[in-house]
């Protein structure tokens, strides 16, 4: 099973110029679907991950089924203004614009093994930020895994020094 | 093990007068993460279901788990401008303003077993709007399921004639 075969590409989304992957296509496939978090779950199972966190808001889909397969909780990552409790802010820009992220500030405990996924590596922004939360927690990254890395945008220079792992990877657009 | 003490009340968000239920602090303990998704998963085992339906983007977390275990595809429901390709869209008001709700036209077949997911029933509107978006497509809803009822609000009324579950049933603010 070729797990592209699955991604539908959409051009000028959300914007002129860039070619959107829509990964719901996949999804709506249930082997392809399984396909995906099982390769998800192999690149992770001997990290002894205590915590997945998934970025708002499609990396809750499949941040959500490692959690759970790798026997670990789940913390939500998200926009400004959603989580209800004492939250860290970090601010980044990406690919159209600029944002905030926030995590809770009681989501992970001091030294505690922590997965980060989220479904797309594109700038390296975004996760860039959520790592920067997550450490500020004082948990520790054991590993940065994406269902997409569009390896030509070269998100991987923003996460070097950590375990980062995709899926699929696109070379071009 | 009560469930209900993995839930943190906080007054006064998102705005004042209400009291939101928190779940992040039930996602992040792995039992009570997995005895929450263990009983959605025994409400639907039975029903036949091909594809799950889960609202942004709390819905996303246990939808996606429920896809998994049901062997089903999953489909996300999302706010405006978010999904791609071509959409049916349906207002509803909230508790608290109003909101539109996103699905892809081609996300379910015609006469396919659906199951909607969303994290919490409070006023019953926005799974309502879902509920008109899965059957536009064609889909036979076979079960609404929530983490969180708030009983008090009557959400169920908008659900009528749904087979409308929950794991836990707040009776009173």
């Amino acid at each position: 099973m070729n797990l592209q075969d699955f991604i539908r590409s959409i051009p000028d989304f959300p914007k002129k110029g860039i070619i959107f992957k829509d990964i719901t296509t996949l999804l709506k496939d249930p082997e392809a679907f399984n396909t995906a978090a099982d390769m998800l779950y192999n690149f992770a199972k001997n990290l002894g991950v205590q915590k997945v966190a998934g970025i708002e808001s499609r990396g809750f889909v499949f941040g959500s089924l490692l959690a759970q397969r790798l026997k670990a909780g789940f913390v939500p990552i998200r926009k400004p203004k959603k989580l209800p409790a004492q939250v860290y802010s970090a601010s980044y820009t990406l690919e159209y614009g600029e944002d905030t992220l926030e995590m809770h500030q009681d989501a992970i405990l001091k030294g505690e093994k922590v997965l980060l996924h989220d479904d797309l590596l594109a700038t390296g922004g975004t996760a860039q930020a959520a790592c920067s939360l997550i450490e500020k927690a004082g948990g520790k990254i054991v590993q940065v895994s994406f269902l997409i890395e569009l390896a030509f945008l070269n998100g991987r220079e923003k996460l070097k020094g950590y375990d980062v792992v995709s899926v699929m990877r696109y070379e071009s657009e």
